[in-house]
């Protein structure tokens, strides 16, 4: 193993370490055994210093981080006592999925909001509850526009999504830093929704009222279904209301981040 | 080399074939000069059937493809003379670049439509325009829906994008063969605009408007930039006018695929 030149640390990518990243990387059961999972990439950790996240570990490689802001962020990391492993390029690229391997990593912490603490304030004003989505590269992208579009965060019903899948990190650019995630079930989310005078809107082909038409009270709940399936009874049990987007004839479906994406920007128009 | 029991044809996939599947799906420039590209699954062959995509060969497995739709599409295609090779699922899978292998393939001319050829109602209403688009599967995105959003097509500027991409054309799933194509310049682009009374919509974090208090009056063509770069200069230089879509604080992008759909929706209501 070699390493960069650096700064004071002589850490190097330790075995126990490099094999943790890898069971995080690619194994839903260690992420919430260990309450942590992984991410890269200069905005990802930006946005997780910014917003307060908590880090186990930074991986650095200084000859591939050129981001000036990231290098002081990963000097401000460090000086709260947070292990920093200064690795070599090919050491980084070894722990990278990234097609450019941007020199800075991280071991954070995951986090989740219990629904019962989110009351007065606290209950927002915009949310997008699913249930299971089928490629991660969407949940990301409907996790982004969440934050795009000032939304309070996702609610998971059941145990399907895993808003901390590295691929679903990735592809929301940062924005997982942004959002609050509530894992729950549908019978609690129902009574949530009545203690707080919630609207649950479901997003479906059949929706009763085109999307655009339809008025949207804070608070409201984007009831989102899976990319082939659609909405379960469950999620549809849960809905005040549905809502639809209209398409050109022959065209049956648009794709689950976009359909989110429509219904986020318009409900947050208000 | 197995194959399948199969009703009167007693093709296998021949080397050649093979050979000129994986050059068109891995080469830009295969595809470009033989003017094919190669398909697969069951709702992109039975939207090309539909919309009339000119079939060069058909790649079938019976016991993989379980639609009745599509065996009886693949039935109407081979009438007309179409050659079709019967193949066993292992054959199959080794041409097919879906995780879930559907039983159906093909390869068809790819169809662009020349910009100068689109006079009178040929205009249309609604087009996207872009230059490049980095990740594939945002371009099959936006494909997408432009279809469902009822526009024309797209408008490719330069040579970099292709929307024969298989990546591309898997993610638009099946709107490829309900959208047309056109090649051309920014300044070509720019008179045929100004022949036909096109505007020309950009949209970019700095646009002068807010993008749903901005009229959209046909014929409208949406440019849309890179990713990372946004609007080119060029591509600038040929907008009347550009919008921008309001993002929450700290929050700078959304996906290409979700900023184009948001304003192809959002024109598309008139």
């Amino acid at each position: 193993m070699t390493h960069d030149q650096h700064d004071g640390s002589n850490d190097t990518l330790a075995q126990p370490t490099f094999a943790l990243i890898r069971r995080l990387q690619s194994s839903r059961q260690a992420r919430d055994r260990a309450e942590l999972h992984f991410i890269e990439g200069v905005r990802n950790f930006v946005t997780a210093v910014d917003m307060g996240a908590e880090f186990e570990q930074l991986i650095v490689s200084k000859r591939l981080l050129q981001s000036t802001v990231a290098q002081k962020l990963v000097r401000r990391v460090r000086s709260r006592g947070v292990p920093a492993f200064t690795v070599s390029p090919e050491q980084f690229r070894a722990v990278s999925r990234s097609a450019r391997a941007s020199g800075v990593a991280a071991v954070v912490k995951t986090c989740w909001t219990p629904l019962q603490s989110m009351t007065g304030n606290e209950v927002g004003r915009l949310w997008v509850a699913i249930e299971s989505v089928r490629a991660p590269g969407n949940l990301g992208t409907l996790i982004r526009s969440c934050a795009a579009a000032s939304a309070t965060g996702l609610i998971l019903l059941g145990n399907r999504a895993d808003p901390f899948d590295p691929v679903v990190v990735r592809a929301s650019m940062g924005a997982t830093f942004r959002q609050r995630f509530v894992r729950t079930s549908a019978q609690r989310l129902r009574q949530w929704c009545d203690r707080h005078g919630c609207d649950v809107v479901g997003v479906t082909p059949d929706g009763d009222e085109v999307y655009h038409d339809a008025a949207y009270e804070s608070p409201t709940v984007l009831m989102l279904g899976d990319e082939r399936k659609g909405l379960s009874d469950e999620q549809r049990a849960v809905c005040n209301r549905t809502v639809r987007i209209p398409m050109a004839a022959g065209c049956d479906s648009i794709n689950l981040g976009v359909a989110g994406s429509l219904l986020l920007f318009e409900a947050s128009r208000g």
